[in-house]
């Protein structure tokens, strides 16, 4: 089975080509390294420092000689004959694409990153789906797409579609969406167009809306410690349980945006594998856009504060949220498709939260306080 | 009262500009001319012929000495700049947003013309939100969805929003989409966007969702024939009604897609400058995103087809639907808010016909009949 993965180089992207490489696939990945000047644009960087990728592969290719990587340079937004190449030459029966902006206070940080957030998702996602059509190939594409796309309605949030009965009559409809950021808006531009390319070019989608990821460790990450995922803290890349373990570890107060009633789903690293390998092995049939939640746990920002005070000490602190969110509101999604699937999640747990500081804590004193604090705020 | 309005030199723009000029509003047109290029692309041109848009604002300012309008050519999607230079210049209470590829054929064309029409509708879209936050003016944004955007759902199409309850528990959601091309999910991207911008930043937004749209003749065009406004007869850029017409004149078969079960909502141009004026005249409170279907009746392409052979004569022919589509739905929307706001519509009669036929007839003899037939295939 031969297996493309775009956006090889983040976050997800890296620990899952090595994840499907050790499974056996034929892994191929693909990145234009964007997020490396994202990051130098906001005068951050991973707090464990990363290899490149050429060196990552090349690390890894010679740990595993029977599995190897290979790797590809290319922006799928901007040089779409570039990927119609890869795509003919690695011939791949599944694509996973992680290949997008993906923090949400980057693409409100300016007019510029904004348009080049919505740019760069939505052409990036629309080549893909041309190049799959070019080729009449018969390509699964497992796209990531995020629990934030449905914000928090005053309903039950279903898996990306919602059986609607109204004055009498119903239909299944994409289920209604209002995002919180100009990321999280192109997210769902892409979700209403890969359902269009399912329901009129029979193309096969699987769109997973993940929560919010956490952890660094995974099966593979510490056979070399080059081989690590970044971990970013600060407020722009880094998620509000990784800023707030940084924070408890240097003795800084764990700042909590505004009320910290703000409910969302989490889940580990580890479990983002299982579901992508579960998404992979379930395809769904041809012109099937099939929508999965993939989270494994719910709780607020003011509960994860609390968590990480009781595992790593320190205070939790309110400041004015930098977003324009909800603080209190309802919140029960389901994640039942991949629980009925087989997936075992991994909670989070003291041990992990331990896990975590373990793994930062030689790096401890390469940590930049000033990228802690929001710099961005929704409305000025 | 200034209003600056987007996509002046397009079938409806130029028309719109003209009405509120007579109403005694400042008014400015934008265009990046853009659409002229699309239909040398295509080789196709409108019948009765158009001078170049300077020409014709001078002929109007010319006999219009006492209500000028004034001239800005940019690219809204490309140029943001000069954007931002032109709002601070015309300092407009409205902007009115036409400035889109308008063709579901075009976006349908090719890969290119895809990714253009979203990139083209989206940024543009975007940088006009932008724009107006920068200054942070006041300013009606009102907007041309189409209804399009909606699809042919099963269940009745309300305006924009609609309240669901489900398991129990209620709330008013984006009305679910389910467009039918890559031009009209540009406008469902659009939607999103711009419903984002009213909750987060307070802007006023209305968005029309248009049917399709006939006519010929307002109170100004006919002032001298070089105001005319574009007739399309093509299978790109033309409607069914025009393209009826058009094969009844010169003696072709009528050519109905499928069955012709398509069921559409109608209106002609003077009810779209009467429900634009009402939508500027009505302006929505700040951070409001109000939406109102802009159509008058409905029909079928079958009974319009039926309508132009008892008006015109000719033979009604069925041919292979080159869209995806479904020709027998259910079809319920409603346009109740225009209603209440104190449209008089006009319906599509014979007169009408005859009248648009009247007006097309001295063009006879430049009918190219090769660019009746639709070239451009859904699913190839």
């Amino acid at each position: 089975m031969n297996i493309l993965i775009l956006g090889g180089d983040g976050y997800l992207g890296w620990p899952t080509a090595m994840h499907f490489a050790d499974l056996g696939y034929n892994v191929a990945i693909l990145d234009n390294l964007a997020k490396r000047g994202w990051e130098a644009e906001c005068g951050v960087s991973p707090l464990i420092p990363l290899p490149t990728l050429q060196e990552r592969v090349d690390i890894w290719n010679s740990l595993r000689p029977g599995s190897k990587i290979s790797l590809y340079i290319c922006d799928i937004a901007e040089n779409d004959q570039y990927l119609y190449k890869i795509i003919d030459e690695v011939d791949p029966d599944t694509i996973i694409h992680y290949a997008e902006q993906p923090s949400a206070p980057y693409s409100m940080m300016s007019r510029r990153t904004c348009t080049y957030t919505q740019r760069n998702n939505i052409q990036g996602t629309l080549n893909l789906i041309l190049s799959i059509l070019h080729h009449k190939k018969d390509i699964h594409l497992v796209k990531l797409g995020t629990m934030g796309e449905y914000g928090t309605p005053n309903i039950d949030i279903e898996e990306g579609w919602l059986e609607v009965t109204h004055k009498g009559r119903t239909d299944r409809v994409l289920y209604p969406k209002k995002p919180g950021s100009w990321y999280h808006l192109s997210k769902v531009h892409d979700s209403h167009n890969l359902e269009f390319a399912c329901r009129v070019y029979g193309l096969r989608v699987t769109d997973l809306n993940q929560g919010i990821v956490y952890g660094i460790s995974t099966d593979q990450i510490w056979l070399d410690k080059r081989l690590a995922t970044s971990f970013h803290y600060d407020a722009t890349f880094g998620t509000a349980i990784n800023r707030f373990i940084t924070q408890a570890l240097i003795g800084e107060p764990i700042t909590v945006y505004g009320e910290g009633g703000q409910t969302r789903g989490w889940l580990n690293i580890r479990d983002t594998l299982a579901c992508v390998q579960l998404a992979v092995e379930n395809p769904p049939s041809q012109g099937e856009f099939r929508v999965h939640n993939q989270f494994t746990e719910v709780f607020s920002v003011r509960e994860l504060a609390r968590l990480i005070k009781e595992c790593l000490g320190g205070e939790v602190v309110h400041i004015p949220n930098p977003r324009v969110e909800e603080e209190n509101h309802y919140f029960n999604a389901t994640n039942s498709s991949f629980m009925k699937l087989g997936l075992t999640p991994h909670d989070l747990t003291v041990e992990t939260v331990l896990d975590m500081k373990r793994a930062i804590d030689p790096y401890k004193d390469s940590i930049n306080k000033e990228v802690l604090t929001p710099k961005v705020r929704w409305k000025t």
